[in-house]
């Protein structure tokens, strides 16, 4: 299948496979060089995104699903989860995280359907 | 401003105020006591969810503003900004988290958009 | 302030406060005045939609009120439980209004978030 | 298929059976079967929405459905679209409740497009 | 599948076949004839809001397809990029579409979770 | 208000007000400030993004504008709006914009509420 893609995309494609240590990328990126340049901007700054930092790798993982889930996009979804889940990902984390996932939007839902006023001290 | 709600509506605020150490609940609290039945459910919902687990409590504070500034609520954002903060969160985990929330709405919308299909290994 | 539109547009106002049998028209009509065609073709459809039929009009205009605040649309949700409101809906009513539309939230994430196959039956 | 569920999963599954009338309970509820604690607190928390109240429980169904395609998850409006009409919604109904859906989605976009303020009296 | 159809949908079948010069109507119009009124009131909605005036039409069509991917409509996604590539939308604009989409969420996502005040000069 | 920002961040604000020849940079800049490599990220594919291209600028504009206003960020409804102006969009083009935001909003929802199947031609 490679051959179909441009020299700037299949550069990309070496780039993330070095970084992951795995022997293809996955069906977001080949989608994503339908623009190589966008497909580029996006790998790096993922990366950067993602590096090491304040957050425990999986926290942040954790983060990138919730968000997944709470915007409703099923690819992103079962692909962070699987990311989770490699990560270390516990059923019991995954179970809560869905717990919050779900009051959360529950919560969200009820605080805008009744304009609720921003307290002062969380302003 | 209690004499305005009903008894019902009264007890779950002690509980609340019991649970949280606080002098006053915070506004999502009194804007649910149209409906006591709600008010009662909801708070016993969030208690159960946010309880102590398998995930650290910041953890799940983040994840639960995370989910919160997904879904656009202005008043839970602020609302689970401040408890974060109050849980710990740092300015550069903050940073962070905001970093994530912006990539992944890039990446589920991108994902969305072009309709991607998920991949053998995530099903 | 009737005099900043033009004359289309007040033309639709008239229609409005017609039907409706009220002194002036409320902001959405004015603002969508900047396009006088938008503004006739909105209001003619919201007629055929609001007008008498199947459904009765206070049940209309709540299922118009759980669309506003699932939307997350403060303007709406404010005009459309007036609206509810002058039709009847009784405050034992909004509660559970309000109870459907949490409910509804967090079981819609939660089924997209564990991607829940359809089920046969519902097919 | 039932002995992949935990025990707590299980009895919830009863309880719904018996309360529905139904040999088998749906997909979502096995879903959740991965966390039991939030499937028991789903199950009691809908039991309670859904209990007959101030609202008729077509009424109730189909402001669940209007929600469910408001949010654009696929496996709630299939659910609660067979529920509906399980409950008595008529075709003519059906029609009605679809119009207003697309009604409010876009009167909800242009006021936000707009920035409409809220009008005095729907404060 | 004509037979299935009743006289007043199959009246805007042939509008739509001859406006658009097709040998069928595509799925979507052929789902609203479960409310024939809607699918006239839709099809003469649509009609106007395309026909040619102070926007080109590839503009038009592209305008329609951001709509589409950031509110998540893989339907609408699907038939308004076959639809703007008809009207001449080359691969390089797409990528730069997509691009515009996927920015726009990013920073959507980032004004609202850091709650950014409007400045006076957009007001 | 300057020093409150570190240099990080002062760095990229002159970029800005390099590149867009005005004299202080929008509230938006000053927000994103709380994490400097996330405010220069966003500067840096934002420049990228609404570079010269395929697309004319009014036009890239115009899908900017119509991806926030979908996606309910009323800042960003305000700022795009502002600069789509300022790029030469007159009011009738504003106005067509809004009808084709507007019926995009009510037949995203129709197609997803009626779970339409997407047609061969479109896949």
């Amino acid at each position: 299948m490679a051959e179909e893609f441009p020299p700037e995309a299949l550069a990309v494609f070496e780039e993330i496979k070095a970084a992951r240590g795995i022997p293809d990328v996955n069906n977001f990126w080949k989608a994503l060089a339908v623009d190589p340049a966008l497909l580029r901007r996006t790998w790096e700054s993922l990366s950067a995104v993602m590096a090491p930092g304040a957050l425990d790798p999986l926290v942040k993982e954790m983060l990138y699903l919730v968000a997944s889930m709470t915007s409703g996009c099923a690819y992103c979804t079962a692909s962070h989860t699987a990311a989770a889940r490699a990560k270390g990902m516990t059923p019991a984390q995954y179970g809560e995280l869905l717990a919050v996932v779900g009051m959360a939007a529950e919560t969200n839902r009820l605080a805008e359907a009744l304009r609720v006023p921003i307290d002062p001290q969380f302003q």
